[in-house]
C-alpha cells in the first residue's frame, strides 16, 4: 500500500519545525532517498528534528494522516534499511548531534542519535576512555544508525558489538509515545529489554532520540602484525593456536588470495605475489601483557609456516599494516564495476571449509569472489565482482549469492553479521529464522506499530 | 481470572508425558509452588518435560483448553517469577539438563535449560574455558533460570551478566511453535534480537529448551584482596580511584558496618569491630598482570587510609577472605526473623549517598537496613530487618522498601539490578519505566501470547 501525503498533511509536518529544518523543494528529498546500496527512493519531505518532541508530532501525525515516516542518519547502511520505499517523511537525525555527559566516574556517555561515531570515540579518548564498536563507517557513520542497525567491525572479537554496549535509550515509539529503556548501569531487570530490542531492529520499532553507552577504560598500547599464509588453512590454524593459547586479540583480520592481489596491484604495499592469506592482528591493553601476547602471536604464526611476519615497532608502521586493509573497498571495486557484498558470519574454525566452498563456487559461475573481513569473530565480507549493465552475468552474481547464504547457512552461520537485513536479505530471512520467526517478527512490529507507519517494508519479504 | 483444569484436560496433558514425568499427587504439586520468597501458589499438576516437542503439546493444549503453564528452573527466584499464580501445569525443567556441546574452537557451548549453572562451570572450566556469570545460587539455579530473570552476581563488574553470554536460544512459543533465535557467534544481525528480549523476560514470553552460550578463555588466575576501611566514603574513593587507573577488577564487593558486625559476630572472621566498610576485590587474567593489578589496589586502598589490608598468598588464603561475604546471608538473617531484600543498583559514584540515605531511614523507620553488594557496578543489596509476625513493624518494613526504591530512582538508579520483578516489583514497575513502557510490555506480551497462558500475573502490575 502506498500512502502519499495531501497537502494539509504536509503543512502540518512543516508546522512542527522551524523553516530551516524542513523541506519538500525536489533537491532537498532527492538527497535523502538512497543509502550505501545505490537503491532510492525519495521522500515527500524531509525534516531534521532536534527534539523527541517533534519526532513525537511527526509519528502522531503519520497515525492520524496515513503517511508513513523513515528516520536515518548518515545512509551509510548496506541493505537499504534507511529507503523511504513507502515516500512520506525522511527524520534525517543528524542534527541532534550532542554529546550530553561523560560521565567519568561511571563509565558512561549520554549522547544524542545523530553523533558521528568517530567523533565520540576521539571525545572519551580524550578523557583516558574508549568506545570499542568500530564499523568501516565510523567516521560518516552516526550511533544511532549504528544502534538501529546492530553495527559491528574489527575489534568485535575482542569487545563485543554496539549491542555490548548500549545501556539504555530513550525512544519515540510509532505511537509518539516517548519512553526511557534501559539504566545507567549494565545491571538491570526490569520489565521487558526494550533496550537490546531495539538495537538491530533496523528503525521499524521507534525512532532513538538519545543514547547511554557503555564505555570502557582506554588500553594503555596497540600492538599490531601483519602475517602472510600460503595457505587459507595454516591461517586458520593460526587463529584456532591462537585462541586456544587463551589470547583474545583486539583484532584478528582475515584477507584471500584475491584480497592481496587486488590490494598489491593498487597500492604496491610489497605484499608476496604467492600468498594465499594475510591476518593483521592487534593486541592492546597494559603494555606488558600487550608486548606478550604479540610476541606468542609471532611465535604461533612463525611456527604455522607464515611466510611473512611483520611487526609494527611505531604508529607509523602500524599506519603501514592497516593500509593494505583500508585500501581493500577500493582497490575491490577496481576488478569489476559492480559488488556484491555479502557479510555472512560462520564459527570462526568453519572458515577454511567456507573459503574453499567459495573458490569452488567462484569457479562454477565463473565471477571472482574475493573475501575478505574479521576472521577472529567468522564475520566474512563475501564480494562477488560482477557488472550490473551485463543481464546475463548479473543474474548468474544473484544466483551465487542464493549458494553463498546456503553455504553459510550449512556451516552453521548466519546470514548478517553486521549489516542488517532491510530490503537486500529479507528473502533469505525465512531462511535462518523459519516462517514462525517471521510471523513473531510481524506481529511484534504490529504490537510497537499497529498502523504499520514507521519505515514499513522492512526485513520481512512483504511487510507486516 | 483463575482457570483451573478439568478432568479431561489433565488427562490429556498426561498423555504427553511417561508416567514417572507426571503427576497431580498433592505431595508433589506442593513442592512446585514456592520460590525463595516463600510465596505460594501451587499448580494442579507438576510435568518434567524431555523434549521440546513435550513442551510445545502442552502448551497448545493449554491454549485449546484454558490453562496455565509456567515454566521453572531451581526456583531459587527471589521476586516470586517462577510462582504458578493462576495454578495450571508447572513444568519442571531440571530434567533438560545436558550439555549437548562444548565448542573449544569457537568458544560456545549447547546445553539445556535444567542443567545447574555451577556445575556447567567447573565442565568448561576443565577444557580451560570460562563462563563468568556467577549468581550467589550458582550451585543451585539453572542456565535456564538464570537466563528468564537475567541473572548478574559478582563478577559482572568486568564480565557482564548472563545476556552478555547468552547467543541464541531454542524457544517454544506460548502458541507452541518451536523457534531458534540468536546464532552461534557473537556477530548476528538477523530480525529483531528475539534472544535477548527473552533473556529478563521472567518466562512470559516463551519457554527455552535449548541455550547456545558464549565461552571465554579461563584466566591463568586470581589474586584475592580484602580491604577494610573507617568510612563508606573512603571505600567508595577506592573504587573511584581503582577504576579511574583503568583497572577493571574481577569482582569488587561491598559490605556496610551491619553486615561486617553480623558475620563477625556470627562466625568471628577476626573483622576489625570499628569497620564502617569492608572491600572484597579480585583481579584475574594473565599472572604478571592480575599481580600488578593487586598491588596497585593495595596500594591505592592504603593512600585511601584502609585500616587493615590482607591479600590471599593461595586458595586457603582465598576461601578464608571469601567466607565473611559468603556467611553473610545466614549472619545477616540472624538479626531478624524476616529479612526483605531488594537488589537496587545506581551509578557506582553514587554508592556513599545510597548508603548515607539508607542510614538516614534506617533511624526514621527504626529497623536495622543492611547493605552489602557488588560496588563495581553499582547493585547493593539492601536488607531490611524485621519480622513478618510483627503487624506494625512489618508495615514500617514496606513502608521503607518504597522510600529505598524512591530514594534509588532519585539517584539515577534501577531498581532491580539481577532478581527482577516479578510478583514482588510489580507495584513499583510502572515508577521507573512509566506508563506507556507497561502498556508496551503488555502489547508485546500478547503479540507472543494472544491468551495469555503463559506464567500470566508477572512483571505487570495487574497482568495484561
Amino acid at each position: 500500500m502506498l500512502r502519499m501525503m495531501d497537502q494539509q498533511a504536509r503543512d502540518l509536518v512543516k508546522a512542527i519545525f522551524p523553516p530551516g529544518d524542513v523541506s519538500d523543494e525536489p533537491e532537498d528529498i532527492l538527497a535523502y532517498g538512497f543509502d550505501a546500496t545505490g537503491n532510492e527512493c525519495a521522500p515527500e519531505l524531509v525534516a531534521f528534528p532536534r527534539s523527541p518532541e517533534q519526532v513525537s508530532e511527526t509519528l502522531k501525525l503519520a497515525n492520524e494522516r496515513g503517511f508513513t515516516v523513515t528516520a536515518r542518519g548518515a545512509g551509510t547502511g548496506f541493505v537499504g534499511a534507511s529507503i523511504p520505499v513507502r515516500h512520506g517523511v525522511a527524520l534525517v537525525m543528524t542534527r541532534m548531534n550532542r554529546i550530553l555527559e561523560i560521565d567519568r566516574d561511571n563509565f558512561t556517555a549520554l549522547v544524542e542519535p545523530g553523533l558521528v561515531t568517530g567523533q565520540f570515540q576521539k571525545e572519551v579518548e580524550k578523557l583516558g576512555l574508549f568506545y570499542p564498536p568500530d564499523p568501516a563507517s565510523l567516521n560518516v557513520s552516526t550511533l544511532g544508525g549504528n544502534i538501529a542497525m546492530g553495527a559491528g567491525g574489527p575489534r568485535a572479537v575482542k569487545y563485543g558489538v554496539t549491542r555490548d554496549y548500549t545501556l539504555g535509550l530513550e525512544v519515540v515509539l510509532p505511537t509518539g509515545e516517548i519512553i526511557q529503556t534501559g539504566a545507567r548501569t549494565v545491571k538491570s531487570v526490569v520489565g521487558y529489554d526494550f533496550t537490546r530490542l531495539m538495537v538491530g531492529s533496523e528503525g521499524t520499532l521507534g525512532i532513538i532520540t538519545k543514547i547511554r553507552l557503555r564505555l570502557l577504560p582506554k588500553p594503555d598500547v596497540v600492538r599490531t602484525m601483519l602475517a602472510m599464509f600460503g595457505s587459507v588453512n595454516d591461517s586458520a590454524m593460526a587463529v584456532a593456536a591462537i585462541t586456544k593459547e587463551g589470547i583474545i586479540p583486539r583484532t584478528l583480520e582475515f584477507m584471500d588470495k584475491n584480497s592481496v592481489t587486488a590490494v598489491e596491484k593498487y597500492i604496491g604495499a610489497g605484499l608476496p605475489a604467492d600468498a594465499e592469506a594475510l591476518l593483521l592482528i592487534e593486541t592492546d591493553g597494559a603494555k606488558e601483557l600487550a608486548e606478550k601476547e604479540i610476541n606468542m602471536i609471532k611465535k604461533i604464526c612463525s611456527q604455522l609456516n607464515a611466510t611473512q611476519l611483520r611487526v609494527a615497532r611505531d604508529e607509523a608502521e602500524r599506519e603501514t599494516l592497516w593500509k593494505a586493509r583500508r585500501s581493500l573497498s577500493q582497490a575491490i571495486s577496481r576488478i569489476s564495476p559492480t559488488k556484491i557484498n555479502e557479510d555472512i558470519t560462520v564459527p570462526r574454525s568453519k572458515i577454511p571449509d567456507l573459503i574453499s566452498k567459495l573458490s569452488e563456487l567462484a569457479d562454477k559461475v565463473n565471477l571472482p569472489i574475493v573475501n575478505f573481513g574479521h576472521a577472529g569473530d567468522g564475520n566474512i565480507h563475501v564480494n562477488v565482482m560482477t557488472d550490473k549493465n551485463n543481464k546475463e552475468e548479473y543474474a548468474r552474481a544473484l544466483g551465487a549469492v542464493d549458494e553463498i547464504f546456503a553455504i553459510c547457512l550449512a556451516l552453521g552461520g548466519t546470514i548478517s553479521g553486521e549489516h542488517g537485513i532491510g530490503l537486500e536479505k529479507a528473502r533469505y530471512l525465512e531462511s535462518e529464522i523459519g516462517k514462525a520467526g517471521i510471523d513473531l517478527i510481524k506481529r511484534v512490529k504490529i504490537a510497537f506499530d499497529p498502523n504499520d507507519i514507521l519505515n514499513p517494508g522492512k526485513i520481512t519479504p512483504e511487510g507486516v
